[in-house]
């Protein structure tokens, strides 16, 4: 931790699940003296006040990340571009920009174009958290314990700003990783963008069967489990799958691949292959886990 | 209910976590005097009586089944025709036979095949309930409570043998429905074992890439719930892989099929398509689980 945490103001652009849970850490930690939620939502806006987790809002935005010291966009990466070109006239000039966009090439491309010299106060960030839900109702201080937020900044990214924004992650209680935009985009279009697509494409594959209902209800558990990211936002993920269409069309071609090998094993009747693929899938999972468990446990 | 529940002595071959939690549940309702499991894993036995599972073991399947009420194959579905063969010619003639198993038309033709004239005392079970833990020291006694069984009787199967396996599985506190094998193998072939075999697929497509451990390590808490079913016994699977083979490879090709749409539609970045389908399945899902939850309330 450093020890010249200096931020007396943040003005979140997006008071949803991401940006309320934000606010409501921070305000937890005792971190700021005031939180600003900015959006088009006026009624939304008023219930995050209600609420708490905001102390006031703006549905201008150039008017409500005036004086803040840090802005966090925490809207759907589509609009990236243009809250950008409007943020950028009014950017005090200590202010660092960050956002939380599940994909960080067309946030870091957008920031780029609108910014221009002060692109060095922008860094891009991704805390990799989140639940099925979303809107400021199902904000909650506690989302970001123990998870991880990823940081790709670029190479001219101010140090400073980078330090900033992983003190306010500290604060949640999170833990802060950085590389590049490359990495992130490809690795978590493999870990997360790939299983919401399967999800989205396994509830839509149920319930366009003839029978669906009876399908639905005799589906297990495991089912619901398995799909609940099927019930996550599809306006963020619109955005996320078309920000990272490179990535992702191309990791579903190859999990297609994959899936074709185990059908092919299924109608071949290969028992011993399919039990040697399952037997993998089990050890590979549990090893992640007893790993990650490791890990949160010297936190 | 009816009221001739008149069953002493059950006999449970195979004391996982499907056997397991039936003698448990069956025991914790004071519902049969002695239950009584077989195996070939003798220490594995040994606990299930530490535990107060089962009252005591035979490791001979002839010698456990004698003077049972009540006969449930709990074993992976690939054992079926050898039990089978080996309970028929020492079945009791009050005795009743059914199974557990995740697909039904193997498990019929192998009773048919092996009882004969006593093929009418064979009621084809499936609890759908399950965890991704497998071995009786997973097994708890509130699995099935509320849950559906699904019993797939034949034209030929006596009606009093049916009622003594549907008041055997109220007991657990299940609710039980029928329906033809046929339907069973059909449906969950969607609802059950698909869902397996892309949690499956993408856990083995993760561990074979690159960078494995930095994929496991940025995984959101999504990746592992999706996953989780991947964790389930490997030879339990095959089992249920192989024996659905027709059904199941004709759901992963329509799968495919419908995988590549989404593909199609990231890669040619039409966003209003994926927007509508995300929608769609996230009120498909929603709606179905609004649905469930009515039902349980009602119980």
């Amino acid at each position: 931790m450093t020890i010249d945490w200096n931020v007396e103001r943040i003005a979140i652009v997006g008071v949803g699940l991401i940006g309320g849970s934000l606010a409501r850490a921070l305000k937890a930690a005792c971190a700021v003296t005031e939180v600003i939620g900015i959006g088009r939502n006026e009624p939304n806006l008023r219930r995050a006040v209600e609420l708490g987790v905001i102390d006031r809002f703006a549905t201008d935005v150039e008017a409500g990340v005036d004086g803040a010291d840090i802005v966090v966009i925490a809207t759907p990466v589509g609009a990236m571009q243009e809250l950008c070109g409007r943020i950028a006239p009014v950017l005090g000039r200590d202010s660092v920009v960050t956002d939380v966009g599940s994909v960080k090439r067309a946030p870091v491309e957008a920031a780029r174009a609108a910014f221009g010299d002060n692109f060095t106060r922008f860094v891009p960030g991704h805390p990799v958290a989140g639940t099925e839900k979303s809107g400021v109702e199902a904000s909650f201080a506690e989302l970001y314990r123990q998870r991880t937020v990823i940081l790709t900044p670029d190479p001219e990214t101010d140090p400073a700003a980078v330090q900033r924004i992983t003190d306010m992650w500290y604060t949640t209680g999170a833990r802060v990783t950085t590389m590049t935009f490359g990495d992130h985009d490809r690795i978590l279009a493999t870990t997360s963008h790939l299983p919401h697509m399967l999800a989205f494409a396994l509830v839509d594959f149920v319930a366009s069967s003839n029978d669906a209902d009876a399908h639905f209800e005799l589906a297990a558990g495991g089912f619901y489990d398995f799909t609940r990211i099927a019930s996550s936002d599809p306006v963020m993920w619109r955005d996320i799958s078309l920000a990272n269409a490179d990535e992702l069309g191309a990791k579903l071609r190859q999990f297609a691949d994959h899936l074709q090998k185990v059908t092919r094993a299924v109608e071949d009747g290969d028992g011993a292959w399919l039990q040697r693929a399952f037997g993998n899938a089990r050890r590979a999972r549990t090893d992640a886990l007893v790993q990650r468990e490791r890990c949160d446990s010297k936190k």
